[in-house]
This record gives C-alpha cells, sequence and structure tokens, in this order.
C-alpha cells in the first residue's frame, strides 16, 4: 500500500470527525449536561492529536488511489474511527467497558443498531445523541461526506466511493464525482428533516414524541440504523402516528437513492420501471400480506388492521435493516419469523442507506436460477440475463454469484465463531445474519427485538464487530485487512 | 418429450422392482410372517399391471433418449417407485396412512432415513426389511442397476447415468458405461456384503446384535439411509464394536467410488492424492476434534475417549447423511451442533452414496473465494481454479456457482413452505437441511435423533417428500416436472 496516500485521507477523516463531535456538546449544553462536554472534548484532542500529525506528514498528492489503496482506506478508516468514536462513552462512565463502548460505536456507524445497553434512557442526552449520530454518518458514509466537501480530481477518488457505497450498482450521478456526491447528500439531508419535522409535529398535537427523541429517531431512520432513545424502542411512543411515519421513511430510505435523482430530473418513468424498486416492493407487499394473514390466523391480534400495523413496520424495519420495533416479533409464529429472517437477508435496494445482501443481487441471482432452468431443458439454446432491458454480461453475472459465494463463506465461518458462545441455534444464525445485514435485533429470547447483546461474551461482541463492519462495507475492505500481501509497503 | 422412450424405461424399472419385491416375501417366509405375504404379492401385482402393458405399447427404439428426455426419466421413475414402493405398509396396515407410507419409502428410496414411524421396532421383520432394502436400492440409484443389467448402447443412456448419479463428477471409469455400472455396483455389493459379515461375526462373539439387525443396519449405512429396525437407532444395541464398525463405513460410504476403482488399478496415489477426497477427510477430522474439544469442556461426557466415540459417531452419520444416532446430539451445546449443521451441509464425496451439497463442490466453491479475494488485491493478475492439477474451465465453475444458486433459492422456498406448519426455527431450518442433504434427523425438540416426523401436517410431509427427491436427484430432473413445457410431446 501507499502509506502516505491511505494516512493522508486518514488524517482528513480525523479532522472532519473532530468537528462533528462539536454537536454532541451543543446537545450537552442545551440539556445542562455539563459532566459529559469533558468527554467529547477530550476525544475532539484525540481525534486532532493523531489527525493533525499525520495530515503534515502526509501532505503532497493525495489522489493517486489505486484500487487496493481505496479498500484500505475505507476498511481502515471505519475501524479507526469507530475505535476513537467509542472513547466519550468510556470517559464519560455511561459505557465503562471499552470493548462494549466499541462494539455500541461499531453498530452505530455500520448502521446496525444492536446494543450492549440494558437501560438506554438512563444515558445523558449528549450521549443518545453521539450514539445516533454515528448512525446518521455512517448511513451515507463517512467518506462520501468528505468526498461532497473536499475538491479533488475524480478519477482515482471514485474508487473510495465505490467501495464504501452498499450494493453493486454504483455509477456517477452528474459527470462530477464531487456532484454526485453532493446531490446524494444533500437528499439524504432534506429527507431526514422532512421525517424529524413531521415527528415534531406530530409530537407537539398528539404529544407522544419530543423534539429530542423525534431528532433521535429520525436519524436512526435516514441511516437505517435503529437505536433509539427509549428502551422500548419505537413501541415507547405508543403512537400509530409516530409508527406510520417511521415505516414510510424506513421504506423511503431503503430505495436507491439513484432513483430519486431521476425523479428530481423528471424521469419518473424510468425511476418507477426500475428492476429492483420493483422486486423490492414486490417482495416487502408480499411478506406483508403473508405474515399479516399469519398473524391473524392464529389469533395474534385482535384486528387485520392491528395485524397489517404491527407486520408492516417489522417487515419494513428488517428489509431496511433499521431494526427499530414495536411488537416483539420473536414471539410470532413461525412462517411468520422465517419471512422476516427472509427480509433480513434479502435487504434493501443498492444505493440506499438500507443493508441486507441488497435487491439488486436477489434480482440478479434469481434470474441466474430462472435461466438456468431454461437452459438445463433446451441445452442448446442460449440464454441471457437482462435487467432494465440490459443484457447482463458473463463478467457482471459472475461477479454477483462469486460475492455470494464469498457471503456464504464468512457467513458460516461466522456463524461457527458466534457458536462457541454456547446459545442456541436461532440466536447463533440470527446473530450473525443480523450482523451481515446491519440490521440489529435477532430472534430467539435474548437477542430479539426488546433483547440486547450485553450477554455475549468479549470474544462474540469482537466477531460481532467483524461481521458488522464486513456487513456495512460489503466483505472486500475488511477481509483484505487480514491478507498480509495487503501490508507490502508502494510508493 | 418422448412419452415412448420415457414409457418404455419406467416399464423397465417396475418389472425389475416387481423382482426385488420377492425379497421381502423371503424374509416373510423366514420369520412365519404369512400375514405380510400378500401385501407383497399385491404390489407385484400392481407394479406388473403397470409395468407389462406399458412395455408391450412402448416396444421399440429404446436408446434415443436427449437430455431432457433422461431428466423426465429419472424424475419420474423415483416418484412412481416410490408411489408404489409404498403400497405393502398401507395393504398391511402398519402404516395406515397412505400419506406417511409414502413420505417413509420417498425418504427409503432417497436413502434419507427421515421417519413418521413412533413405534420402529412393532414392525414385522418383512416390512422393516422392505424399508430398509429401498435405501439399499436408491443409494446406488434405481437405474444403475437396470443399466448395469440390460444391454444397451452407450451413447444416449449415458445421460440417465449422469443424471441420477450424485455430485458433479461422473466419468465413465471404462470404456463401456454398462461395465461402469457394474464395477460400482459390485463394489458396492461387496462392502455391503463386509459390513454384515463383520456386525454379524461380531454379534455372534458380543451377542449384541443378531443377524437381521446386522442386515439392516449393513443396508442403511451402504445406503448411506439411517433406517433401523430398533427404535433408539444404534444406541439400541449399546456395544462399541457395532458403533465402530457403522462409523467406518459410514466414511468409507461416503468416498467416491470411482477411488475404489483406482485402487483396484493400484493407482493408489491418485486416489490418496483426490483433492475432493482430502478436503472430505480434513473437514471430518476438524469437524471430530472440535467437537470432542467441546464436549469435553462443558463436561459433557466423563472421558475425552467417550467423548471422541460420540462425536465422531455423530459427524460421520451427518457428513456421510447416514443419519443413524448414537447420542442425542440435539442436546449437545451450541458450537458443537452448528458444526453438525456444517457436516450436514457440506455432505459426502461425489459419486458415493452419499448426500448434501458434495464436498468437490465445495471444494469448487472455497476455491472460487480464495481466488476471488485474490483478484480483488491484485486487479490485473488472472487467477486461475485448479482440482487435481486441471484448471477449470469458466463454464465448469459457473455451472456450480448457479447449482449452488438454485439450491439456495429451492432452500429458501422449501424453509418458507416447511415455516407454515408453525414450529420453531431450528426445526424448519433443520428439516428444509437435512432433506435438501438425505441426512435424516434434524435439530429442535421434535425432530432431533430420537425424534420423529409423525407430527408433521400432511402439507409438510408431501414438501418434505419434494425436498428428499430435489435432495437425492439433485433438484433438476424433480423441479422440470413443474416446467409445463416439460410436457410437451415430441417423437
Amino acid at each position: 500500500m501507499n502509506i502516505k496516500v491511505v494516512g493522508h485521507y486518514i488524517s482528513k477523516i480525523m479532522i472532519v470527525i473532530s468537528i462533528f463531535l462539536l454537536l454532541p456538546i451543543i446537545v450537552a449544553l442545551a440539556y445542562g449536561e455539563y459532566k459529559e462536554i469533558l468527554p467529547f472534548i477530550y476525544t475532539i484532542a484525540a481525534f486532532l492529536a493523531v489527525g493533525i500529525p499525520m495530515m503534515v506528514v502526509t501532505k503532497g498528492d493525495d489522489d493517486n488511489i489505486g484500487n487496493k489503496d481505496a479498500l484500505i482506506i475505507v476498511g481502515l478508516i471505519w475501524i479507526i474511527v469507530s475505535a476513537l468514536g467509542a472513547l466519550p462513552f468510556v470517559i464519560d462512565g455511561c459505557i465503562p467497558n471499552y470493548v462494549d463502548a466499541f462494539f455500541e460505536t461499531v453498530s452505530g456507524f455500520t448502521t446496525t443498531g444492536a446494543s450492549i445497553l440494558n437501560d438506554i434512557a438512563a444515558l445523558p442526552h449528549s450521549m443518545l445523541f453521539w450514539r445516533s449520530f454515528t448512525h446518521w454518518i455512517g448511513g451515507m458514509g463517512i467518506l462520501v461526506f468528505i468526498l461532497a466537501l473536499i475538491p479533488s480530481t475524480d478519477g482515482s477518488t471514485f474508487n473510495l466511493f465505490k467501495f464504501e457505497s452498499p450494493g453493486p450498482q454504483v455509477g456517477k450521478l452528474s459527470g462530477k464525482l464531487r456532484h454526485t456526491a453532493g446531490i446524494l447528500y444533500l437528499t439524504y439531508f432534506v429527507m431526514t428533516i422532512l421525517e424529524i419535522l413531521l415527528l415534531v409535529i406530530g409530537g407537539a398535537i398528539n404529544g407522544k414524541i419530543d423534539i429530542f427523541n423525534s431528532l433521535i429517531v429520525g436519524m436512526g431512520t435516514a441511516g437505517t440504523g435503529g437505536f433509539a432513545a427509549t428502551n422500548a424502542s419505537i413501541a415507547q411512543f405508543d403512537s400509530v402516528y409516530v409508527a406510520v411515519v417511521v415505516t414510510v421513511f424506513m421504506f423511503l430510505f431503503g430505495i436507491n437513492f439513484n432513483l430519486y435523482y431521476l425523479m428530481i430530473l423528471r424521469r419518473y418513468k424510468e425511476a418507477f420501471f426500475d428492476h429492483e424498486f420493483r422486486l423490492y416492493v414486490s417482495y416487502i407487499v408480499m411478506a406483508i400480506a403473508l405474515i399479516t394473514i399469519n398473524l391473524t390466523a392464529r389469533s395474534y391480534y385482535s384486528t387485520v388492521g392491528e395485524a397489517l400495523r404491527y407486520s408492516s413496520f417489522a417487515v419494513l424495519s428488517l428489509s431496511s435493516s433499521t431494526g427499530f420495533a414495536t411488537a416483539d416479533f420473536a414471539l410470532w409464529p413461525g412462517f411468520s419469523q422465517s419471512l422476516l429472517v427472509m427480509c433480513m437477508f434479502f435487504g434493501a435496494c443498492a444505493g440506499s442507506t438500507g443493508g441486507g445482501f441488497k435487491v439488486s443481487r436477489i434480482l440478479v441471482l434469481v434470474k441466474v436460477v430462472w435461466v438456468n432452468l431454461l437452459q438445463v431443458l433446451n441445452p442448446h439454446s442460449v440464454q441471457v440475463v437482462k435487467v432494465n432491458g440490459r443484457t447482463m454480461s458473463d463478467e457482471e453475472i459472475n461477479s454477483i454469484m462469486k460475492y455470494f459465494s464469498v457471503y456464504c463463506a464468512v457467513f458460516l465461518v461466522g456463524f461457527l465463531l458466534i457458536s462457541i458462545n454456547g446459545f442456541d441455534f436461532v440466536t447463533n444464525f440470527t446473530t450473525v445474519l443480523t450482523c451481515l445485514s446491519n440490521g440489529g435485533p435477532g430472534f430467539g429470547a435474548i437477542v430479539g427485538p426488546y433483547g440486547g447483546y450485553s450477554g455475549m461474551s468479549i470474544f462474540t461482541k469482537l466477531v460481532m464487530c467483524l461481521l458488522m463492519f464486513i456487513g456495512r462495507l460489503e466483505i472486500f475492505p475488511i477481509l483484505l485487512l487480514f491478507v498480509p500481501k495487503t501490508w507490502k509497503r508502494t510508493s
């Protein structure tokens, strides 16, 4: 790797994050939490103490980023930012154990939303804000933000953008990468503000949610993270209005942001007929319908409307990989649970803030399966896979099948490592799935939507951190950090 | 499809099976079970009533078998033989419900070994013999036997052989297909006799197992099926000797039979250095070692030797997809269970009687994952996948990745369908896995090694039958029966 280039980007990020850390200080001041100011100041100092000297030393050509260096930058930045971002919790003492604080911060930045906290509401506002703000930063990507701000030539920094953005379909929306990153962040920002406003206005009318919680829920939805400032997640607000707003926005944040750009350009037809979008909507509608029928048939709720409301929330929470809860779906019947596990695996659209395997990949795999069947039936025919009217090349199809194989291999290894803790099969399986999908809750008694991961061993927590990184950054940037060859110095 | 060719092969099989049905009649005579003779005679009559007219009508050219017709023949024959093979149980009344009898017969022929019987030992000897004899026929393949007996030109009947034999590596051992099929069946026959002899001799000395049970256990091991004539499977015999003999033969029947042929030809080095064989041995040794450590560390057994014995048996039982039990591994700690689930998925070598996804495919997928990692690190390098010194073509690799995608799709659909029954996640998940792997027992309270499937609904049992067929015939022959185009008549 080219240490200078890698170091230069890491130093830039450190400085930006140190600026972000001023926000929780403002929150602390607003809520009179003066004791919490110092931990953030110490953390800012830590970021700057590493960042500034590093920036001075690595000053120079910063645009010559190869494929490999881009992967290393992305992988390292996420780990370093999480490692330092955990400091406020530890210094403050609200999460005294560093591994726990690191877990919580990784879960935040990767927008997983899995928590080791047993009493979330006991944390100071400023800490809860920082915890959820990591969701908001992580949702769109730590680097994308930098790319939107910092002037640089396009060609090589595109690699950074590519490796951090979730899903296989990354393109430049406009000619200039910086412009593209700007459009994405603006859309993200506007949608977040819109949701927070709707929650604040609703809260002002029905008195069920205050401004602080609106802010927390808004950031948690936008990043499809799932951290709430309440112990009972969204159920705490006991408000159909809040649940519906959150449901709608979980859906919206799970859509490929490129489609919003197409709509801004008034290319509605193109957006609406996008194959990935259609599969996303279809599978969600199917899952909601089947779970509603299942819950109603087994008399879990008194009316169909109620079953529909809870199932819609759960399906969108898990398919968008947010992980908020209004009902304890770990107690639902087997069929509903299986459908939710499917939602968790499929995940959201590529280019959204949502996690999972990504609908665009599922789309290709489903088509591959179908084409393969036809091929067996007619061995001499030539079958092609088309997406959005375009015939996919063998290389594109293979790269998705290979990614699937790598994903399954990582899943299996993660599953075996998590199993060492000695929990039951459901807990082990869904914990790995939820980490790789950046979902949050799993199934089983312990790790359900109202459970937590505090009972896991330190080893398991660290394995989970690794899986969350792997899930958020789509395997390679993290996996390559384990290959010795990666660390060979080049100039 | 070409109805004449398809019908001709089906009629041939019907007549051969009707001859096989004379064997349980001999057993009935030997044990004085005169009441059980008639059910078998009725069944023979049913086979002949369908088979003889069909043979007369379809007489003629029988060697012109296309790819598609071969798939249809294989798929249909397995379904028809199971449907009629269930009759003795129903006519006799020992399994009064037809769906249950069908399930038991499908489980037998596909060498799954899942049972709906609660009191197995209560069945007459002749019925138990027929139940286990289906394992023995199914293990090597219904059609392979015919191919070994009936003279025919090679070119086109090779398709039949290809689609019935498990795993991707089917080659002709010798120049003539009939010769190849003969060698395979002879090896199979000799190994079965050897195991039965060892059990009979051991039983004569220690008095723990009688001749009838030796026969049943021998056929169950050879087909890697898992039906026993006792309620507590192999644990019933309470004999370390029996457990060791069965363990060794479960291992032997999980090896690609081509390797035995290589050894007959004294090409030991080639056999020993076979990549699939080495991965098979490696993963089994690793699983046994880790489970033994896990069981010992958690004090499940009093000595390491005991833990080693039980773990070896369980690992070989599940990796070879036999499904015999000496301990209730559904009660073992989470890590051991996860390793056993892995064994169940991986399965045995291609070209053995064992099931699962097949080690040769796992081998290729593991290499694909590794090569893909290297490729990401060095985008401009050319990486190849080599097996046994030969570079695999892209087409070969793709066909395995596609098969994996199809397998996962079938798994997901099966999982959702099984979930409708309302059981828990472990039961649903491992039931699908055990059916597709032709393993037998699952995990969870109900379907563990000493449990059974009698509590499942009729719908679930039929879905399981479908999955067992799909698992045994490697998906396509069964899946294509659902495609309307398959049934279009050609001449």
